[in-house]
Formats: C-alpha cells, structure tokens, sequence
C-alpha cells in the first residue's frame, strides 16, 4: 500500500503542487483522480468525498503511516509533508518566526491573490453559461497584476522566491501559472519566465508533469 | 514609539484580524490607513507603500523591535505574531506537524475560499461599474457554501474550530465574516451563529470593532 492517497483532478494546478513534493521527497502515492462532473455536482462536492474534506475541493492528502491523518487545502499538505518527511530539509526553510513568516506570505500570496483571480477567470472563460467579457477581462488583468508582482520582486536577479533555493513557495506558486503565462510573456516578465524554465527542470516537477500529461489524457 | 506599524484599511477584514491578535498579546501598534481612492490607483498601490508591499494590499505589518522586519499577507502576519511573541500559547497551537496542519488547513480555508469570493461578490455588488446579476449571484452562492462548510464542521458541538480554544483559525476566518452574516443565518447556520457570537463575547475582540467602527466613522 502506498503511503499516501491523494485525491485530486488531472486539470487541478494545487494537486499537482502536492504531486511535486511528494515526488521531491521520494514519498510513495496513490492518486484518486475525482469525477468533478459539471462542477457542481460532481464527485467532490458529495460523499464520501465531503466526509474526508468538508470544503468539497481537492486536493486532499491520508497519510496511512500517521493514522490515515488527513490534510486538505493544499499549501496545508506541503507544509505537513515539509514538515514532517523533509528530514533533509529540501524544500523547507529555517524554523525561526522570520522564515517561517517570509514562507507562509508566499504561500497566501499564492492562495489569496494567485489561484483565486486564476480560477476566477478560468470559470468565466469555460465553465460560465453565460459570457460575460467584464468578468473575463477583470481576471486577465488579475492574472496580469500577478505575475507582475513576482516579475517585481524576481527582478533582484534571485534564482528562487526565498532562502537561496527552490522551496515549497516556489512550487506552489509555479504549480498555479504553469498554464497561464499569458502571451508575450518572455518579453513582459523575463524573470517570471526565467524561473518558470527553473523550476520544469527540476527532475521531480519534469516527472510530475509526465504524470500530469498522461492523467489528462486518460481523462 | 509603538512595537508595530500596521498598514491598513478601516473597511478591509483581513486588516482586522492582525488587530485582534495584537490586542490579545498585548502588542502596541500604531495603524496607518491607507487612502484606497477608486481601488485601482489608491495609496495601497503606489510607492512607498509597493515597496513595503510589492503586493498591493492591506494589511502589512512591520516590527520595529526586529529590526523592521516587515510581513505581509494577514494570515502570515498572525503566525509571526503567535510564533514569535505568544509566549503563553494563548491564541496558537501545539507545534506538532499535525497540529500545525490543521490550524494552516483552517487559514488556508479562510484565504483560498471565504475571502476571495466575499472579496469579489463586494466588488461585484458595490464597486464594479456594470451591474452584472449572474456574477453578484455568483458570489452570494459561494458565500453561503463557504458559511454551509463551516455550520457542518462547527455542528458536532465544538465552541471553537481546533484545539478547543480560540486560535488564529477563528479569528482569521471571524474577521472575514462579520459584515456578510446572510439573513436568515441564525435559523441556517445555528452553529456558525454562536460560534459569531462566542467570538464577539471575547474583550479584545470587541475592542477592535471599537476601534473598527470609530476608523469607519472618521473616514
């Protein structure tokens, strides 16, 4: 048995955040993709699934050598996994008030202002029965005001968000624009650009996105 | 001089949480309000403040006691202030990865899920320049599946979210929800209810809406 399950959706950016880590840190896994059917009735929003997460998103992430112990919300199962299986502190950063800070401010970045405005505008293009371009374009240039955000604070010339190497603030950031970079970005965020090709070199997102292309596939 | 700046907003919730915690730990702080304008060009996006914050949001807080040390995102702000100054473990958690995950799972909840939807049915409500009904629906839907997640949690009898104390996760997700109770939420959410009101009971709580309501009033 692995020592994981995570559920997740093949098209779902904050799964395979997890997925990265995971993989990063050599843990064993079995992923249970869930049927998100219109999106709202689906799979997700019912039990059995609402009895291990209330919330109805995924991912969520039992730990079946710690009890069957759940997580769910994602940037909450990085910093379980960090926490408690990067011995070799890989992707974590120094246990002080001001690291610990400086790593939870990435991370809400990522929740509160990347991945809301990013899911926002995927729904009104996609999902919406109704078009709506005032919404649609409110959230291109949300997505727009991200990156430029971190093109801002890149443009020190620093490889990684924080503490000198790619931690879990990088991947859960990376994990939620890998498929949004909008055109012309190379030329408008360079340094955006510079550490996305970073961070898809790493061997464990590489193999990651191998899992992602096939899962999608499958779908 | 006080312990802490904190860069605010009279009307913004997230600010309000940092206010709670402070008053809880007895920290003194002096608040800067920031003058938002029409949202888009207003103080909190313009130097000097980008320079704080390159996010262009409230709150961000800086201790003058460490340095200048400068966090930003409101729940980041709540963990540097419980991990570095809660000396009596008042208003956090034990510092156990699964403790530590619970209480981050609940945050994470707040940021990801109640605050970006209220955040955006208000825009969408108040601010935007077209009145647009499937959106402000929209969001009126999230808001109450966001206060439906938290009656299904709050229904087994607990008086608090973990640990059986007031923690952080209360208090993050409190402040996000005190001006968007829906009518009819007594008879809906009973137990979100008293779980509002057992928070509003606690002294520093109501010395921060104090404080809320005269900021308002002198805008």
């Amino acid at each position: 048995m692995a020592h994981f399950t995570l559920y997740s959706h093949a098209k779902g950016a904050n799964g395979w955040s997890v997925v990265f880590v995971l993989k990063a840190l050599g843990l064993s896994y079995e992923t249970k993709y869930l049927d998100f059917g219109d999106f709202t009735n689906g799979e997700h929003k019912q039990e059995p699934y609402t009895k291990i997460n209330p919330n109805g998103r995924i991912p969520a992430l039992i730990d079946h050598q710690n009890g069957d112990s759940t997580v769910w919300e994602s940037k909450a199962c990085l910093l379980y996994l960090v926490s408690k299986y990067d011995t070799e502190n890989k992707l974590g950063v120094a246990n002080t008030p001001e690291e610990q800070a400086t790593l939870a401010k990435w991370l809400f970045f990522q929740a509160s202002g990347q991945a809301p405005y990013f899911g926002q505008g995927t729904f009104f293009m996609y999902i919406a029965p109704e078009k709506i371009p005032y919404a649609i374009e409110r959230y291109k240039q949300e997505a727009k005001r991200v990156f430029g955000v971190l093109e801002s604070v890149l443009a020190d010339g620093r490889e990684w968000l924080m503490a000198g190497k790619c931690t879990v603030a990088d991947l859960a950031n990376e994990a939620g624009i890998r498929h949004l970079l909008p055109d012309g970005s190379e030329k408008d965020f360079p340094h955006v650009f510079d550490w996305h090709k970073r961070t898809l070199a790493l061997p464990y997102v590489a193999e990651a996105l191998k899992e992602r292309e096939a899962a999608t596939q499958s779908e």
